[in-house]
């Protein structure tokens, strides 16, 4: 179990949750766009490792160059739903959180 | 936003406030038996984060040797509540992403 919540606790997995569950199929250069800071490397990696999971579906056009579009399965929608309430956390302590770093740093500062 | 995702969306973090929420106050050698494969320096660098984050509370008595103790803030168990979502889906749906691993292992060997 940890190590499925390993893989899935992660911060670009969840954005590329939240990518995909607002945008539907998308392709690969669109996905990197909408997700600030991904790089390259790690975009194919855990797209790839969400496939292996069976959270996105991955489906390739023999066109000249190919097509490569991505989408979430519905067990990828149903992770983001498990998810909402994280989001929702962090949306509803932001302040609390900021506050709290502020005060930790001053107490570093001593 | 996305920072603060970044941050709890994190295997150890997930792990540690697991241990907290079941034991309570607990002492670092302890916490680290309690969370198999996590490094030492993983140990203090995920606590002092939940730390700075204002999701742990660290105790320190002035005692030979100094003892050192974290429980949860009331921030940190509102995360814990926040994230059972996600433990509840992992264990729902652990066969689902064994079946799907074995199935794509299966399609790379071609």
């Amino acid at each position: 179990m940890n190590d499925i919540i390993g893989r899935v606790a992660d911060k670009w997995t969840l954005l590329i949750l939240e990518a995909l569950d607002e945008n539907g199929v998308v392709r690969f250069k669109e996905l990197s766009r909408l997700i600030p800071g991904i790089s390259q490397k790690m975009l194919t990696q855990t797209l790839r490792q969400m496939e292996c999971d069976g959270l996105v579906k991955r489906t390739v056009y023999a066109e000249v160059p190919p097509r490569v579009e991505y989408e979430l399965t519905p067990l990828g929608f149903s992770l983001g739903e498990a998810f909402c309430g994280v989001w929702t956390w962090a949306e509803k302590h932001y302040a609390e959180i900021e506050a709290a770093r502020k005060k930790f740093a001053r107490r570093q500062r001593g």
